[in-house]
């Protein structure tokens, strides 16, 4: 039976970061580098401490998101060797339910609905490997955890880390490996 | 820690049989008695074997399901003890996604949102407990399953068996008396 492979959408899929920073311009006219985003929780990123908060519950923001440079290939390519399963806290948000379904179909067309997750808290969600951005999740997954590096996570160092879908690839061949 | 316990919303929490009879009713003007539906899946216990899936594909059908009776108050009854996860296949009708999250802040606003489970197949969720009507939900989890009696279900024995949401409370009531 192949292994299974958690896989969280915000920070990880899907850009949310750049999409931030995209909005925050937007709205603002101030393109905030990523550097002020560096070990602070999202919304403290920005100048305007409160406008993640109005993103996220505003129509259209998750729907919107880019995909993460390299996401789309590297699914596909764990597709051939291992389940995988798209983990998603999405229920905080409700009106993000539908717009998370049809990104995926946009994105991802080639996952099933039937390998769809959205949950609110992930730790009853089991699968052999976890990627994730946050620590909220990481910490209580009971499969192998695996940090995808976003600004808000460069301070942490307790679970494994990569930096881009590449280091996914690699560090997942890796564990194939014959010890 | 608190056990957990999986608590499916079609058939469980909800009462979809009755829905599909009243939908078919509303459409056709013919009430189907609940004996027409036993051990058949649910599109064939109705003389319009189209009807169901139809109906499943309406919008308004899910977020208009009436509350399976007692469930409200039992749900209410295991958060004492329990650690409870509502678990839904939500996955495969994309526009009942909203309409799921709406008919749980109606019927049981008790219930966090980091609680609520969205998915697909249910065999990464893992709880101690999965009260469930489907078997393709039970036999693959890994806790202790019980069958919630639903028309369809009525021919498998192979799994625990409750018939209401009073026989759920006795059952895992009985659970808890130490050997």
């Amino acid at each position: 039976m192949k292994k299974t492979i958690g896989i969280d959408m915000d920070g990880v899929l899907a850009d949310i970061e750049m999409h931030f920073i995209n909005w925050y311009e937007r709205e603002h006219g101030v393109e905030v580098d990523r550097s002020a985003m560096l070990g602070v929780l999202e919304p403290d990123g920005f100048p305007d401490k409160t406008a993640v908060g109005r993103y996220v519950h505003t129509p259209g923001f998750f729907r919107t998101i880019p995909v993460m440079p390299g996401a789309v290939e590297a699914v596909k390519k764990l597709m051939e060797n291992y389940e995988v399963y798209i983990v998603s806290a999405a229920m905080e948000f409700p009106q993000c339910l539908s717009e998370k379904r049809e990104w995926l179909q946009e994105h991802f067309p080639f996952i099933s609905w039937r390998n769809m997750i959205f949950c609110g808290d992930k730790r009853v969600v089991v699968t052999d490997y976890l990627i994730d951005d946050h620590c909220k999740n990481l910490d209580f997954c009971k499969g192998k955890a695996i940090m995808y590096t976003a600004a808000h996570n460069v301070n942490h160092s307790h679970h494994q880390r990569v930096d881009n879908w590449n280091d996914v690839l690699a560090f997942l061949a890796a564990e194939e490996v014959p010890a």
